[in-house]
């Protein structure tokens, strides 16, 4: 059984990530992934300090599976909204198809 | 020459990474990618015992481009009847577009 | 405020990820994302040496995200062009639903 669903991916400053795990589990989340993440934004802030040293990863790559669009958005909004004034980060959605979608369920 | 492909995504324990690894070569895909992880499933296990501590990856997401829909969900298939009783893994599937498709045949 | 964007996913051995980042950052793109990476590719060529260790990750993830599908392509031509030859590397297309568009736009 498969169910289409949406992945919004929040990369930001490792700093925040307590913070916003909160708010996505607050949302109504049932999981989320971390991944260690490197890189450079808009605001030409190297979270690398060195652009020979790749090594370095003080940003953090969230990805969360909703089971509905409107909780994908919720928890952007709510993120960009408490810390992207002050914190760089970017938000984007994807849509996948999920395997046993009865683990997406909200409870 | 770009053609469309399923993406699978397998995120578990890396304890299990080795046999889902091989359970991808048997089923024929000619490559994989593997990130380190951690997060929060639906089982409400943390792989990060600590929140405030979000450096320790104990899980893996993998990655897998495959060049036919079929193949994609019979890995998906055979991990999760393998492993997904015992251990805590989600799997999802994304369509993409690849370049250099001729990567991706089967020989 | 949302809009469909490309995103492009460049996975090759992090000892040409300096170079990568070099034409990326010349083809105009305003940001992008590193995540350390291990892996196999289809020539058969482990990155991780040995199979039972999965933390050794001598591969790099690249992920950047275009205000235009012309400049997703044009990157991706231009790093296959430059490296492919010579050094393993996949690269493939995703669309996604970028959220606060106006910071992927070209100044």
């Amino acid at each position: 059984m498969t169910s289409k669903a949406t992945k919004i991916v929040i990369i930001t400053e490792k700093l925040i990530s307590k913070g916003v795990l909160n708010i996505i589990e607050e949302k109504g989340a049932n999981g989320y992934t971390l991944v260690p993440a490197g890189g450079k934004g808009s605001r030409g802030v190297r979270s690398v300090d060195r652009p020979a040293v790749v090594d370095a990863f003080s940003n953090v790559k969230i990805e969360v599976i909703t089971g509905s669009d409107e909780m994908a958005h919720d928890i952007a909004d709510a993120v960009a909204a408490k810390y992207f004034a002050n914190y760089s980060g970017i938000t984007y959605l994807e849509e996948v198809e999920i395997l046993r979608p009865e683990k997406f369920e909200r409870h």
